[in-house]
C-alpha cells in the first residue's frame, strides 16, 4: 500500500545524559545513509538531528538531557526494500545505543510503524480516545449521506466493520453487540411487539425476526446505511433488509422523533423499545438544544410508547467514559415517569474496548 | 504523566500540489508562535520544514507534491496548558488548509496523541502486529525472572494485565480465555485428573478446582509469576494460588519437559492436559532446535500422559496468523500417535484481537 511510513524507536534512559556524547555516535549511522544533518542546539533542552535522504526519506533524532532519546524516521515507499532499509537503520541504532549505554537502557520501544495518508485507513480511536489500529485491508464502500459519511471497511479477523462519521458502528463479528441490546437472551420475543429506533445495520431486526415476534417496526432516518448495509454487511443483517416489509416487520425511513410522538398520540404501544440510534442521535428535528436534552426527549417519547410492563434497551457508553455513564444516568431520575435501570457490560470484538448497555423499565406502580 | 507527546496530522488531498503554495500559507501559524524555521526543498520530493520552538518543542511539515501533507509536532511536558497550545496550533492548520483547498481535502487525519517514553507504557501490539494503545494508568509489578521480564500493569476496563517478556498473557477482565482453554463450558471435570502445563496466572487452577477434579497437577516453571499474581490478579485466581498444595491440586514449580517424561516413564496418565504455556515456551533443557520442534516434543509428551478418551486443549495463536496457524495443525500430523483436532476463535477482551484455541484427542483406534 503507497502510504508514508513514519517509524519510531524511543530510548528510555536511567540518568541524565551527555548530549554530544549521543548525537556523536548515532551520527555515522545517519551519514553512511547518505543522510544530511542539520543540528539544531538548545541551551537547556538538547539537541534535535534532522537527517534528510535524497529520495525524500528523513529522520529526526531528538536528545533531551534527562534521559530520553526519540529516533522518528518518516519514508514514501510501498517496497519491501524500503522497509528492510529502515528497519536495519533503527536496528544499527539500538545496537549503537546499548554499546554506548552498557545495557543501561530502562526501555528501548519501538512501535509498529504509523501508515499516513494510505488509500485505507487503519486507525480508528475508541470512543476513550485511545490509538488503535485495525486490521482493514479494502475499503468496501465510502459515501457521504445528507445526514453522515458511510463507510464500510473490510477487517481481516472482523470481517466487515460499518463506520459512521468516524465511529466504529458494528462489525459483522459483533453478534455480540446485538445479544446484548436485545437483553442478552433473556426476553421472549414471540408475539411482541417490537419497535426498533435506528438499526440500519438490520442486525438487531434480522435477530429478533428469528424469533417470530408479533411485529416488529423499525424505524432508520438514512437509507443510505441500509442500502449499504443490505449489501456488505450480510452476515449481520442476512437478507432482511432486502425488503422494507416483511410478514412480520416493516422498516419505515423516518426521522423516529415525529413516529414516535405520533405513536404517542394515537396510542400505539410496545412490548419491547430497542434504541439503536448513535451515540450522538441525528434528527431533522433537532428542537432541544443539547445532545442530553435530546436523548431525554427520545428517552421520555420512547417511555410513552412502553407498555407498562415493557423494556427499552439502549446501548450507553464505553466503560471508561464514566462521566458520561453517570450523566445519563441522571437524565434517567428526570423523565415523566419515574424508572428503573439495569446495565451489562459487554465485549463487543470490533470496539477494542468494554461497552456498557441499559435495560431501562417503568418502576411499578403500588398496587 | 511526564512524556514526550508526539501529535500529528495528516492531509490527504485530491491531487497534486504547489508546495510552495502550501509552505507559504502554514508557515506563519508555527512563526507566529516563536519558531524557527528551516527548509529543506527536494528537487522531486517536495519540502520538509523544520520548526523549532525555544521550550524544546519542534515541529515537522511534509509536503509531498503527490498530494499529502504531514504534520508532526513534539513536545516534552505534563501539563494541559502545553497540551492546549498543541491542539491550538493544529487547528489553526486544519483551518489554514481548509481555507487554501477550499475543502477540497479527501481526508484530514489526527490521531490520538503518541505518548513516547513516560513511566508508564501505554503501547502493548497485538500478535499481529498491530499498533493498540491499552488504558493503562499504573505499573503495578515489573520484575525480571530467571526466564522472563514479568510486569503486572493496572488498565482501567481490563482490571490487572499481565505482561510476560512484552506478550500481554491475561488480564483480570479475561475470564473468555479460561473458558476457552479448558473447553467452553462442555466439559465434566468432576473426578477427572488433570494436567494443567504452565499456566502461572492461576486462571485455569481456579476455575477447575471449583468443579471437583479428583486432582490437577499444574507444572509452572517460573515462581516469581505465580508471585506476581497471587498479589496482583486475585479476580483470576482468587485464593488458589496461596498455597501450592490444596485438596484436590498440587503446582510444581519446575520445568514441564522433564515431568512430562516422569510422568510417561511411571505410566501416570491424565484426562485432561491443558497447555497454557506462553506463545513461545521457555524451557531450562531446550533440547530441539526449531520452536516447532519444541512444541511437537511437548504435544508428544502430553500425548503419552493423556488417556485414550482424555483430551488435550491449548491456546493457538491469533487468527490473523494464518500461517503459523497452519503450520501448528501440520505438526498435528506428525506426533507419534494419530489426532484429531477442533478449533474455536474466541474474543479475548484485553487482547484487542480474536484468538485461536484448540481441543486435541487421540484418533479412536477401530473396534
Amino acid at each position: 500500500m503507497a502510504a508514508a511510513r513514519h517509524s519510531t524507536l524511543d530510548f528510555l534512559l536511567g540518568a541524565t545524559v551527555d548530549c554530544n556524547a549521543v548525537l556523536k555516535a548515532l551520527q555515522p549511522i545517519f551519514q553512511e545513509q547518505g543522510m544530511t544533518e542539520t543540528v539544531h542546539n538548545w541551551e537547556d533542552h538538547g539537541y534535535l538531528a534532522t537527517y534528510i535522504k535524497k529520495n525524500g526519506s528523513f529522520a529526526n533524532l531528538r536528545i533531551h538531557p534527562h534521559g530520553l532519546v526519540l529516533v522518528d524516521l518518516q519514508s514514501y515507499n510501498d517496497h519491501m526494500k524500503g522497509r528492510e532499509e529502515v528497519d536495519q537503520l533503527l536496528n544499527e541504532v539500538e545496537e549503537r545505543m546499548k554499546e554506548l549505554f552498557h545495557g543501561n537502557i530502562k526501555r528501548v520501544k519501538r512501535l509498529p510503524a504509523i501508515l499516513r495518508g494510505g488509500v485505507i485507513d487503519r486507525y480508528w480511536p475508541t470512543a476513550d480516545g485511545r490509538l488503535v489500529e485495525y486490521d482493514i485491508d479494502e475499503v468496501v464502500y465510502d459515501e457521504d449521506s445528507p445526514f453522515q459519511n458511510i463507510k464500510i471497511l473490510h477487517s481481516k479477523q472482523f470481517g466487515n466493520i460499518l463506520i459512521l462519521s468516524g465511529d466504529v458502528n458494528l462489525a459483522e463479528s459483533d453478534l455480540a453487540y446485538t445479544q446484548a441490546i436485545m437483553g442478552s437472551g433473556k426476553e421472549d420475543y414471540a408475539g411482541k411487539e417490537v419497535l426498533i429506533l435506528g438499526g440500519g445495520d438490520g442486525g438487531i431486526l434480522y435477530e429478533i425476526v428469528k424469533l417470530k415476534p408479533k411485529m416488529v417496526t423499525m424505524v432508520e432516518i438514512d437509507q443510505m446505511v441500509i442500502d449499504g448495509c443490505k449489501k456488505y454487511m450480510r452476515k449481520t443483517c442476512g437478507d432482511v433488509l432486502d425488503n422494507l416489509k416483511g410478514e412480520c416487520y416493516q422498516v419505515l425511513i423516518e426521522d423516529c422523533i415525529p413516529v414516535l410522538k405520533r405513536y404517542a398520540k394515537e396510542g400505539r404501544m410496545f412490548d419491547y423499545v430497542i434504541n439503536d440510534l448513535t451515540a450522538v442521535p441525528i434528527s431533522t428535528s433537532p428542537e432541544e438544544d443539547s445532545t442530553w436534552e435530546f436523548l431525554r426527549l427520545i428517552l421520555d417519547l420512547s417511555m410513552k410508547v412502553l407498555k407498562q410492563d415493557g423494556k427499552y434497551f439502549t446501548q450507553g457508553n464505553c466503560i471508561n467514559l464514566t462521566d458520561a455513564l453517570t450523566l445519563y444516568e441522571e437524565q434517567l431520575g428526570r423523565l415523566y415517569c419515574p424508572v428503573e435501570f439495569s446495565k451489562e457490560t459487554v465485549c463487543v470484538p470490533s470496539y477494542m474496548e468494554l461497552w456498557v448497555f441499559y435495560t431501562i423499565w417503568k418502576k411499578p406502580t403500588d398496587i
